[in-house]
């Protein structure tokens, strides 16, 4: 017997969830209500459209209504908007926004696909800024007419993804372009110490960058802080964030989450047995917090709706929880970040006990040409070494670091099982003991107690306090730039000059990127030194971290100069 | 107490293995016996001087002996052989290849990590040739050498990885490259269908390819070939394969294996305990077939190494068998390969039931300008679904997706765990539903018995005998080429036209890649059809599959025409 399925939105859940239920059978109705015009297109991909990278705004719509038809048997109504369910009928009335008339569509299943909304927040005169947001190829349509013509002044509010790819696509534009973002640093899929890497390119890349503050006002040309500096905006682009669609669901009374989004269950259920919901508007469950949350991407999404699909035809479905992995391109580095970070099991009052280390190796063999340092993060719970999440910056390839260790969280993998990994090696591509093997081996060193080591974020504190740092970089790697304060012993002369080491302080080893010092650190150990730690980054990462808090805060410098090579 | 280590071979085993006794103890003393002039180099980067990638030899060499005894107070001692070894009296005779002398050492412990030589069959006339091996610094400048001038005929023999990482590089600098394999393809780690691809670039490189043909005899200036061809070669590289260098453990009544290579326990030790072995010149146990087998791969042998000095300083190490993952870069494609082929479970017997599934996603979202296809191939094992082997060849990044799969299957992961990984999601770098989760799905959905595939390697035959083929692709798309005899009825008509289609034979439905005939199957299978195949692969697998196969048989084509697009 045919039934009648309607999907409400049309983009990454609901077009998945439409052509995964014309496979189980031909004879069912499927009707996707879509309220913008397009369906299925690459809402990843709008910012692109502002750089010119992505040419014709076109490319960004995948498929159309007729391909819909054709190839599936799929009725797309673009323009219509479901403005209401009754779940006693089982039916929604719609608007065709076209016509501007009502009519009712009655259902077997619904599945509700509405997606997130961008945040506009009632800051005074935003009625008369030239404010955008961007959320669908209209709206990115409509961005780009205003940018049209002579270079623009553009304030972005909101250092996420969004945020972060605009400011990017409209610097290589050739815009003046600021980004405000309210919280000390931009993009929390990475920790305070990763961050600044970013701040530094965006910084580097001429983008006026400003952190911790937040807007209180708008005038006509003007985005005005908190800290009452005033920025000159001919355009505004809102990218503070987005909250899920949750209005038909409110008017149908069906379950919110404590997260504000809807609530469904094991099977992408809502509180009403024969209507589902995926993508944005829903939280997820977390397979390594055991709570729920919101992860507004379209690989969950496109997974959840294969899964309803599957689910309404009488299979059962796998729903493992979600860790939450991503990725973005920022200028000439790639980040990457996957499960938990650091500031958010902080923040979140988690309670779980970990470590992280930080490590800074060299993204393929030293000597092909396109070698990059890759800096990477590693999080791991204490006592079990169970990995919680990793991050990655550098030029070259971080994504493939981060999904091995996407998949090995999956599994329930340790630092133990990171440096049993094989993985592919040639010279063009990584080196022998990958990132992610190093990685494992540092980890379980720590976890052994083979070594003690600080982060980053502390090394100021105690070049203030007068602490002995040992420099063990050579000769020549010290006068380039080094920490106020620090003392050069090469780990080439070391076991000459050990009576230069306070036996009794504790003392603070560091090289380029900690791998010399860790040397350093075992050799002193074996001589009988106790009171010894690695910085765990290195003077890369200390330089990186120092740099861009400088820049924003006027404090006195511990370094002598910035080295970044 | 202080105890002696002796290391035979300073490259990745050896290096890594002394490094690691010096970070457990200061007291100890370390010896590396190189009888090259070198320690430390990056054998695997040795081709890329060829080309000038890397401009200088010296550029090779990551460490000299200078640097191990200031750094990590290791004696190395390089052009001294290690000839001989006394069990009874726990020394090893050293001939000073500088001096001439020989010396005897004693030691507490003992590492072999000699690696493995280049194979020189004794084939007629090859005392007479120019011939080349390249196993180390000296042997690359020797050749490099010897290509000074004007640009040479090279002949290259064997198409393992050096050999075809030679010939990328010689061709580069300009040389007039021939390529002999005598297998009927290069390049084991790869699949026949998979590896069509690749003789494909290497052809349109214009490499002289010959696959299927042994050398038989050299005279002065050719390389003479079973079949009778002639190649003029002023220069010939053998790159046939290494074999491990066993001399001294046969020396030494140390066990060798089956496969020939040193026969070592689950900690890396030989059959006298005081004696353990590394690298290329042991066998290792196959997590996935549980036999032994070769490995020759640097970073195996790195973490042998590290086993080993772990294991002689009391701590318990960790053995889980090896399941092989290699990457290298021919020209602009880049191909990867993890866990066993198809073409190896046959040809050593495994008796294993697996089937393999073959996608060709693109690797970015398309409207990326950097966007390519990327072939992916899926071996999987009947009944269970648990991955046995990945292969990824594409002009993108292919490299992530096999680390993946390699870390599924150290975790004995199956088909269903691909669906389920949350990898890293951004337009510049994959697709939302990843080439790995969309594999995870095919093969589910054949393991589920949703649908029957058939490989691109069955086409001929079935072309031949005039099967039923039905390419759904869009009529533009078929008339620029196709399978001679196919019927041409697109997915976007297919539901008009199904009167068309035969109900008793068996049907065979392709698209491009595999996606829209997968389409069209369950279409037609919820209609009433039952005798239907996806042909995995599509016309793009098809088409390279054919094309070099028929360019060196001279096989009527089965194709109107080649498209690769």
């Amino acid at each position: 017997m045919s039934r009648k399925y309607l999907v409400v939105g049309g983009v990454a859940g609901g077009a998945s969830a439409a052509a995964r239920l014309r496979r189980h059978s031909e004879e069912d109705q499927v009707v996707i209500f879509e309220k913008g015009p397009h369906v299925s297109f690459s809402n990843c991909s709008l910012p692109y459209y502002l750089s010119g990278l992505v040419e014709n705004s076109e490319e960004l719509v995948m498929m159309n209504p007729e391909k819909f038809k054709k190839q599936y048997n799929i009725d797309v109504r673009t323009e219509n908007e479901v403005l209401s369910i009754d779940r006693k009928s089982k039916s929604v009335t719609v608007k065709d926004l076209k016509t501007g008339k009502n009519y009712t569509e009655t259902y077997d299943k619904l599945i509700l696909s509405p997606g997130g909304k961008p945040i506009v927040p009632p800051i005074p005169g935003i009625e008369n800024a030239n404010c955008y947001t961007i959320r669908n190829v209209v709206d990115i349509v409509k961005l780009g007419d205003a940018l049209k013509g002579a270079p623009k002044k553009v304030s972005v509010i909101g250092g996420g993804f969004i945020g972060i790819e605009t400011v990017e696509n409209l610097k290589e534009a050739g815009h003046s372009v600021t980004l405000v973002e309210a919280m000390p640093q931009i993009l929390r899929i990475l920790d305070e110490d990763m961050v600044q890497i970013l701040h530094k390119e965006i910084y580097d890349h001429g983008v006026n960058l400003i952190v911790g503050d937040k807007v209180s006002a708008f005038d006509k040309s003007n985005v005005i802080l908190e800290s009452g500096r005033r920025v000159e905006s001919d355009v505004v682009v809102l990218a503070i964030g987005v909250q899920p669609e949750t209005d038909l669901a409110k008017g149908a009374n069906l379950d919110l989450g404590k997260t504000g989004a809807m609530k469904v269950d094991q099977n992408f259920k809502t509180n009403d047995p024969d209507i589902y919901a995926v993508g944005d508007v829903i939280e997820v469950y977390s397979y390594l917090f055991n709570d729920y949350f919101k992860l507004p991407l379209a690989g969950p999404a496109q997974k959840q709706a294969r899964g309803v699909a599957d689910h309404i035809n009488g299979m059962q479905i796998d729903n493992r929880g979600y860790i939450g992995s991503s990725i973005l391109k920022v200028f000439d580095y790639n980040a990457a970040s996957t499960g938990l970070t650091a500031g958010f099991i902080e923040h979140a009052k988690l309670g779980i006990d970990y470590d992280c280390v930080r490590i800074i190796p060299g993204d393929k063999v030293g000597l092909m040409p396109s070698s990059r340092a890759l800096h990477f993060k590693l999080i791991y719970e204490i006592p079990t070494g169970r990995i919680l999440g990793a991050q990655a910056i550098g030029k070259g390839n971080v994504d493939k670091r981060i999904d091995v260790i996407a998949t090995v969280i999956k599994f329930n993998g340790t630092i133990h099982d990171l440096k049993d990994l094989e993985l592919c090696y040639a010279p063009p591509f990584g080196t022998a003991k990958d990132v992610v093997n190093f990685a494992g081996y540092v980890a379980a060193n720590i976890l052994k107690g083979d070594f003690k080591h600080i982060h980053v974020n502390k090394v100021r504190s105690l070049q203030e306090s007068g602490a002995t740092i040992i420099d063990v970089r050579e000769e020549s790697e010290y006068e380039e730039s080094h920490i106020i304060g620090a003392k050069n012993i090469p780990l080439s002369q070391l076991r000459d000059r050990i009576d230069e080491i306070p036996k009794n302080n504790p003392v603070y080893l560091h090289c380029r990127s900690g791998q010399r010092s860790y040397n350093a650190v075992l050799a002193l150990q074996n001589l009988g030194f106790d009171n010894l730690f690695n910085v765990s980054g290195g003077f890369m990462g200390i330089s990186f971290y120092e740099f861009y808090i400088d820049k924003i805060t006027n404090r006195k410098p511990i370094l002598t100069d910035y080295n970044f090579d």
